[in-house]
C-alpha cells in the first residue's frame, strides 16, 4: 500500500472504487472487532506500539521525503515542525498507544436493564460504533492516535491523511497493522487510504453503506468540505472562541490570574481565551492592571470604545474581532452592562465551545452555567481545563462543538453507541 | 400564518429568507426554553391539548380542504385515511398531549459528577438540544406529536409538513402556538413552514448555524433529499426489514407463533417481520405447520430453492426479496446452515432495525445478540416489541436506524443533549 501513492494518477471512478472496497472490508473487519475482548485488544495495542518502536528508522525515513517534498513546496517553519517526527515524537506516539491499553473498555458496559411487565427485559449495552472514517492534515502523529482510539474502543478505521504527510503516514499505517496483525488484530481493521486526491474524500464521505461516522481533523476548509458532501454523521470541531466575563463580583487577582492563564498559557490552541467580556462596574478596578499583565506576555489588546478609556493605548475592535479566533497573542476586550449582557454576546458571537465566568457569587454564577449554550461552562477555572486529558479521559480523538452524541471532549466513551437486547420466554403480547 | 399558503408563490430566495428569520427566531426561543421548569413545560403543554380540543371543529374544516384537493388529486383510499381527521382522532391528539405532560423530563439530570485531583468538579448535565427541525409527510398528526415532545424536551421546532395536509398543518400549529402562548410558551417555540416548495426544505437543510437537528418523517426518497442536503446531523428511519432466526433448539410452537405474530399483528409498520430465517435441521419439521399458520392469515410466502422442498407451492424467492420491506401480507423464508450463516445474513441484507432468534440453547443465543449489527436484537420475543411505548418510554418519536446519538426507539431523552458545568475557586493548574 506505501507504494500506490507514487504509481500511475488514478481516475475518480478508480479511486471511488478502491475506497468502496476498503469500506467493505472495513465492515467486515469491524464485526470480527466487535468480538474481541478487552484483553485481547490491548495485547493488540502493545504489539502495535512495539512495532512502532521497532520501525522508528524507517518512519523517519518515511518522514524526511515527506519534509523534503515539503521544504520544497515552500511550506512555513511551523507547518513543517508540525510535519517532522523523530527518535522522541515516535517514542511518545509508542507510549501513547501503552496509555490507551491501560484504559478503561467502554465496549460491553450495560446502560440500563429493565424487566417490562410482560416479563420482557431490556438490556441496553454499550457496542462499538462499527467504521469510522478518520480525514485530517498534516500532523502524521494523528494516524496513530486516531487508529488505537477507535480501535480500542472496537470500530474499524479508515484514515485519510494530508498530501504534505502521506510517506510517514504509511509507514505508520503499516507498522499498526503489522503489528497488530500478529496479535491477532483482524484484517482491514486499520486502512489508510494511499490516495490524496480531492476525489478519496468525496468517495469516502458519501460511502454512508460501510461508515457510520466521519470526523474530519483540520482547517474550516476541510470540515466545511466534509460536513457539506457526508451522508452520514459527522462529529466536527469548527472554532473555539472561547469567552472569559469576569463579574462585578469577581475576586480582582483570580480574574487576572484566569484571564492571563487562558489567554496566554498556549495560545495556539482551541480552549485558549479569544475575547474577555467586563462587567462595567469592575471595569475601572480590573482593565488596567489586566492590561499589564498581558502585555507582559506580549498580548495585544483589541478594545471596544468603552475599553479604550481604561486602555487608551490599545486597538479600536472592530465587529470582526468579535468572531475572530486569534489562536495568537491577541486579545479581544468588551465591557458589558451585566451577566445578561455577557450571555448575550457569548451565545451570539461565541462558537459555543468552553466559556468562564469569574465571581463569587453564586447566583449569578448558577444563571451563567444555566444560560450558556456551550460544551464547557467554567465558573472560577480556566477555559484551558475543556480537555479529555484534564476531564481524567485518558486521551481524546478531538473536542466536539456538535451538540448531537459527542459534545466537548471525546474520548473512547464517545466512539461507541449502543444496542438493545431484550428477552423473553415466547413473548408476542 | 395559515393564510401564506394560498398567496403567491415565493421566489427560492424570498423562501430562503424566510426560513432563515424562522431559525434565527427559533435559536432566541431555544434559548428561553431551556430555562423553563417542568412545571411550566407541563403547564403550557396542558393548555395546547385544551386548545386543540376547542378548535376541533376549525381543523375539521381546514382538513376538509385538504381532503377535498387530495381526492382531487386522485391519491388513494389508503393515503386518504392517514390524512383524514375527524373528532376522535382530534381527541387522541389531544390527550396525546396531555399524556406527554406526565412523562418524566429528562432535562437537568446529572449524568456524571466527578472533582478532579486539582479540585475542579465537572458536573454533566443533560440540557436541551437547542432547535430541531421536522420534516414530514401526510400525517397531520405529527404536526402536534413532533412539536409536544420536542417542547417537553425543552427544544424549539420547525416543523415542514407535506403539502397535501397543509390546512391541518397549519390549522393545528396555531392551536398549538395559541394555546401554549397563553400558558406561556416563548413565541416562536414552535413554528410551522407556510411554504411546501422544495426549496423550504433545502433552506431548512443547509440553515446549520440555526438547526442542530434535522428529523425527516416520511418515504425513502424525503430521507434521502434530506441525507444528502443536510449540513447539521439527521436522525433517520430507513427501512425495518427484520428477520427472525428458528434454530435448531427451537421450541416449535414458540417458532410458529413469534413468526406468525410477527408477521401479521401489524404488516404494515417498521417492525414487522420480513424475511424468516430457519436452521437446515428444523425445517422439516417447523416449514409445514409454519406455512398453514402463515396462510390461514393470508400471507403469501417467498422461498428459497431448499425451502420450495418443504413448501412447494411457494413461489420461488429472487435475491431482491432479501433486501425488500414488504409491508404487507408477503413473507420470504430461506434455510441456513446454522446461527453463524443467519448472522452473515441479517447483517449483510438487513436494515439493521429489529432481529429476532428464537432458541432455547443459551449459548447460541449469546452468539446471536453479540454478534447482529442492530439497534434491537431480540431472543425469544416478537420484534414487534421494537417500540418506544413497549419500552416504557411513553411516547417516541421515531425509530432510529442510525448508531450515533439515537439507536432504535427514540424518545425524550434521546431529544436531548449534555453539557459540562465546571466549577473551582480561580483553577490555573
Amino acid at each position: 500500500m506505501s507504494e500506490n501513492h507514487n504509481s500511475q494518477p488514478l481516475t475518480a471512478a478508480e479511486i471511488s472504487t478502491a475506497v468502496n472496497v476498503m469500506g467493505q472490508q472495513a465492515r467486515q473487519a469491524s464485526y470480527a472487532l466487535s468480538q474481541l475482548s478487552s484483553e485481547q485488544k490491548n495485547a493488540m495495542l502493545r504489539a502495535m506500539a512495539q512495532e512502532i518502536r521497532q520501525r522508528a528508522a524507517q518512519i523517519i525515513e518515511a518522514n524526511q521525503q515527506d519534509l523534503q517534498a515539503a521544504a520544497e513546496k515552500g511550506l512555513s517553519a511551523a507547518m513543517l515542525d508540525r510535519l517532522r517526527l523523530d527518535e522522541s515524537r515516535i517514542a511518545a506516539m509508542a507510549s501513547g498507544i501503552d496509555q490507551v491499553a491501560t484504559l478503561h473498555d467502554p465496549c460491553g458496559e450495560l446502560l440500563s436493564d429493565v424487566t417490562r411487565p410482560n416479563g420482557m427485559r431490556i438490556r441496553q449495552v454499550r457496542v462499538p460504533i462499527g467504521v469510522i472514517g478518520i480525514i485530517y492534515e498534516s500532523r502524521p502523529n494523528v494516524t496513530s492516535d486516531a487508529a488505537v482510539l477507535c480501535l480500542k474502543s472496537g470500530n474499524a478505521t479508515i484514515l485519510r491523511g494530508g498530501s504534505e504527510a502521506i510517506h510517514s503516514n504509511c509507514a505508520i499505517a503499516d507498522a499498526l497493522q503489522a503489528g497488530g496483525e500478529a496479535a491477532g488484530l483482524p484484517k482491514h481493521a486499520i486502512q489508510l487510504i494511499p490516495f490524496t486526491d480531492r476525489e478519496s474524500v468525496t468517495s469516502l464521505a458519501k460511502m454512508d453503506r460501510y461508515l457510520d461516522l466521519i470526523i474530519p481533523r483540520g482547517g474550516k476548509g476541510l470540515i466545511e468540505t466534509v460536513v457539506s458532501l457526508a451522508r452520514m454523521p459527522v462529529i466536527k470541531h469548527y472554532d473555539g472562541i472561547c469567552h472569559t466575563y469576569i463579574d462585578i463580583d469577581a475576586d480582582p487577582a483570580m480574574a487576572i490570574s484566569i484571564s492571563v492563564n487562558a489567554k496566554t498559557q498556549k495560545p495556539s490552541v482551541c480552549n485558549a481565551l479569544e475575547t474577555l467580556l467586563v462587567h462595567e462596574k469592575i471595569a475601572a478596578e480590573i482593565l488596567p492592571p489586566l492590561a499589564i499583565a498581558l502585555r507582559e506576555k506580549n498580548v495585544e489588546i483589541r478594545a471596544c470604545e468603552q475599553t479604550l478609556a481604561y486602555i487608551p493605548d490599545a486597538i479600536e475592535a472592530t465587529e470582526e474581532d468579535w468572531t475572530t479566533e486569534y489562536l495568537d497573542y491577541i486579545i479581544s476586550v468588551k465591557i458589558v452592562t451585566d451577566v445578561t449582557a455577557a450571555i448575550e454576546h457569548i451565545n451570539y458571537y461565541g462558537s459555543h465551545h468552553s466559556d468562564c465566568i469569574v465571581t463569587s457569587n453564586q447566583v449569578t454564577a448558577e444563571i451563567f452555567l444555566r444560560s450558556i449554550d456551550s460544551a464547557c461552562v467554567f465558573h472560577n477555572v480556566s477555559t484551558r481545563f475543556a480537555d479529555g486529558e484534564e476531564f481524567g479521559f485518558g486521551a481524546e480523538i478531538g473536542i466536539s462543538t456538535d451538540k448531537l452524541h459527542a459534545r466537548g471532549p471525546m474520548a473512547l466513551r464517545e466512539l461507541t453507541s449502543y444496542q438493545y437486547r431484550i428477552v423473553g420466554d415466547g413473548i408476542i403480547k
